[in-house]
């Protein structure tokens, strides 16, 4: 298995069930800003919700395979085997298709996933242990807290800072200085090494006109 | 960005570049066995190998649109950003498409991996700090030491049996008893657990005729 990060906004993707597993899966799809619609006779509550305020389209009957033709991603998640296995089959070679519930009809699997803002993590034991997989993913939650939101955030904007302002020669040593552990729990410390920064950016342009 | 693994086994994949870049992704999609065609003027060594041993094809020229045509996905990793971008802006909106240098340009991120047998794990900072995705990497292979593995293998196998010969009531406390992290390790605890699972089938079925 080859692990990608897609970026999925504005992709039409397919989701054939309403049922708790397709709500689970809808829940993540929407978070990527996906044009999702569902195609199942029946969907549970928050699904019928988000197709009243149009986060979705809601198609409210069973499945059929022009429903498939145009998707960029499809998750087959009814209640079905027999039809979750004949979406498999009716799907073109450049589609990507998961099947809930036999993951090996499909062409990829969904992992189980740690976000925190820019930083994603995510862990799959390829079908052999999902209460492994449920395990880890809780390790990853607990050492990767949610300080490291901020200090991406953090690490993203120096980053942009010194390779848009800095001479090549001095960067390294500015972005090595950043992955020093203390900066993802202390917000202060953050504060004081961005405020150097934009300090040293001032001093150079003052220094400009005599220096040069 | 929404991560999948997806099994690439026999799935027609383009990398246009054969440089550096291009060979370390290359590698990885071999060992997914994908069937890849380099299209590139020049290649390493190594890619210029498997072309000889028929485990790639070489297309040793500039790429061209028609080379694209037919791809699952397209990895854009030429010396040129400006024939990386050009790619691009050929693929299809089905395709998927990676674009090394100018990772925003294509619709897929290729993230940090460890790999122990079943179990995968990837990281991504959303290059907001590739230092940071290198040293998350280095800890996570630390943390998921290579005896998870062969420990992934018996999950996967006890777990095999259990679902086949118990009934549904005793499964729970068997499989919850797996997940005691002793087994990770020690691989004769592995041994003794398996062979009492094997022992209760063959009660089973020994017991059967006096039983029933």
């Amino acid at each position: 298995m080859y692990p990608i990060h897609i970026n999925l906004s504005g992709k039409p993707v397919v989701v054939a069930g309403g049922g708790l597993v397709a709500y689970r899966k809808i829940k993540d799809l929407l978070e990527q800003d996906a044009y999702v619609t569902v195609v199942s006779p029946e969907a549970v509550e928050d699904i019928q919700k988000w197709h009243s305020q149009k986060k979705l389209e809601w198609a409210e009957r069973k499945v059929r395979v022009e429903d498939l033709q145009e998707a960029f991603l499809i998750i087959a998640a009814t209640n079905s085997s027999e039809v979750n296995s004949w979406i498999a089959a009716q799907a073109k070679t450049h589609q990507l298709v998961n099947v809930a519930d036999q993951p090996h009809l499909g062409n990829f699997i969904i992992p189980s996933v740690v976000k925190r803002g820019k930083l994603v993590l995510s862990v799959s034991t390829s079908g052999a242990s999902p209460s492994l997989s449920a395990s880890i993913k809780k390790e990853l939650q607990q050492r990767y807290s949610e300080d490291y939101e901020s200090y991406l955030d953090f690490l993203f904007e120096c980053r942009s800072i010194i390779k848009k302002e800095f001479p090549e020669e001095s960067r390294k040593s500015l972005l090595t200085k950043l992955t020093d552990a203390s900066y993802i729990h202390e917000a202060d410390k953050r504060n004081v090494y961005k405020q150097a920064l934009i300090s040293e950016i001032q001093r150079k342009y003052v220094s400009k006109p005599i220096t040069e």
